[in-house]
């Protein structure tokens, strides 16, 4: 059985069960990740925990009283450091809760796996456990006959992420950081991927893809921006709506939006200091805790990063997100998970015709 | 005497001129440039004006009664589409009010001229028409160390632009957009640049000079911000304080903060889509209108990038802009000739020793 196969199984099941890396993150003591355990259980009563992490972290989740039979706890004491190299990381870190976690979505004993770790390492042993899922046949033609490489058929992981265009709505945007440098081929990959997840997550019949560029006009940008446009202008699947200027971002001008990972990581970032900005500066707190403010704009709301393209599901939330932040996206890895992503992602990636 | 000279000649003179391509912007009637005409001139006493444009732009500002004893008009009815390509703007273009804008600026009539036109056309002429400033044999030798060619000496021209980071309080930004795709080499340009400007505008001693990246940690990004930081730390003239990441933009972490065009543009963009957000959100504008709005963070005000490394002062408005952000960048352009940037930046740029 595949891996594909079995994470189908488990297709409308009633309960979630969520792999947590409670080694990751910010913060030195283990008080937000205690916080948004209990947060997320009360939030989500279909969610189940598995948890890995520190001997503090476990005693401190008894201390506090977290429902025993809501998590198990296994411990595993070993963080990877941010910036950790690639063969160090599969090689050294076989111990780690964030390899652990990963290993327990590979082996199905959870539905999907989450951690506040570095972004590479992640990536890395993301694809190296559950494997990269494959590109349609239509595909790789359509890059062949542009002259870019079909990569032996694999697509390209990377990072999405719902970013809110008004109360309950939302637009997907990628790659947020999985590479920090992409070709033309690559923003491609992460069209159909952007696609297929639209089509599925936002219940969509036929996602409007925009690739994010400094002007909207049909010229307007670099090499990379220009083959993506001529890639995803030879795929008759997808409804390419042409280039989005990053000002239009939260405007639903759009329901997917590509971008390479370095460009979408720096706009979204830049994105939420203004917002983080406008939520604290002097007086405003006050008069927002009570009314007017546009609540479905801060960014806290939507932590929780899906790894796109690999076989499982992986989940990413800030490093620096709070407890409720981190609840937030554990809940994300339960839905996620329930609605069956990778699989159904997988059925839409290799259609070669219609809609992908 | 080079064009060089001539701008320093110019320091300290009470009066500043400068040359309006009226014709660009995204704005079909003139209503704007009038009113952003009439604006800038009550803002700032010491601006006069040669405005370049159609004739019925000449009528409505006679209409409008726009003082006549502080501006010169001269026909140019000739408008550069956005993504004309530069061959064609160089030949075909000659009559065009941005032309003659910044032939202006080269012959000494107007101490720097401002185009709401496109970026492109607007780099191509201005490097084409004024030349562009010479890096100093100690920058062309780092380069030279680490591998990169020298490009003949000169630098590459970007455009900056002030960022708010409180109320009076500024951090300066580039590229915005003048280059599309850049390497290291390049970024090392813009830091140079940037470092010269912040000197003089912001009349910094020893201005933080940071890469925009995805993370600080010192091995994060891609080969493009690590070769510029390689370049940079190379350099003792300046104070490179590290890695800088978008949320922390607004936050007075550096006072120069260096990016590709592309990068640049989009994070500018999305803090500008996010502030328009909340300013226009339902419920708000009135209650923004009375008290506590974080005025300093409102885009508007900051209209008018400088394009630096190019052997004049050339300004660029937003396309979009309103008239109250045409009328800002305007005296923008006064304000910088006043400070002599031009001739005083390629002085630091050239210096081999100490600080740039």
């Amino acid at each position: 059985m595949s891996k594909n196969q079995s994470l189908g199984s488990k297709r409308n099941q009633e309960r979630s069960c969520v792999a947590l890396d409670g080694t990751g993150g910010d913060h030195r003591d283990t008080r937000p990740v205690v916080d948004a355990v209990r947060f997320a259980l009360a939030m989500y009563p279909a969610l189940d925990l598995i948890i890995f992490g520190s001997s503090q972290l476990k005693e401190d989740l008894l201390k506090e009283r977290v429902d025993e039979s809501r998590y198990s706890f296994r411990l595993a004491q070993q963080s990877i450091p941010q910036d950790e190299p690639p063969r160090s990381v599969l090689v050294n870190y076989k111990n780690s809760a964030m390899y652990k976690a990963i290993e327990c979505v590979r082996d199905q004993e959870a539905d999907s796996m989450i951690s506040s770790g570095g972004t590479g390492p992640l990536v890395c042993l993301a694809r190296h456990i559950l494997g990269v899922q494959k590109l349609s046949d239509k595909a790789i033609k359509i890059k062949e006959r542009l002259g870019y490489e079909g990569r032996s058929g694999k697509v390209r992981p990377c990072f999405a992420a719902r970013i809110p265009t008004g109360p309950q709505r939302f637009s997907l945007m990628m790659d947020l950081g999985a590479n920090a440098t992409c070709d033309s081929s690559d923003l491609y990959d992460f069209a159909l991927l952007g696609h297929s997840c639209a089509a599925i997550s936002l219940e969509l019949d036929n996602p409007r893809v925009s690739i994010l560029n400094v002007g909207t006009e049909v010229g307007k940008g670099n090499a990379r921006v220009q083959g993506a446009r001529a890639l995803l202008e030879q795929d008759r699947r997808i409804q390419y709506t042409g280039f989005i200027e990053a000002n239009r971002l939260f405007c639903d001008d759009a329901d997917v939006i590509v971008t390479d990972g370095f460009t979408g990581n720096v706009a979204l970032k830049a994105a939420e200091g203004v917002a983080q900005l406008y939520a604290g500066a002097s007086g405003m707190k006050r008069f927002f805790a009570k009314k007017a403010r546009p609540d479905w704009l801060l960014p806290w709301q939507y932590n929780g990063s899906v790894l796109l393209g690999v076989q499982g599901l992986v989940i990413k939330s800030h490093a620096s997100a709070g407890k409720e932040a981190l609840a937030v996206a554990m809940v994300e890895a339960a839905r996620t998970a329930q609605a069956d992503l990778c699989t159904k992602m997988q059925e839409q990636l290799l259609k070669d015709q219609g809609k992908p």
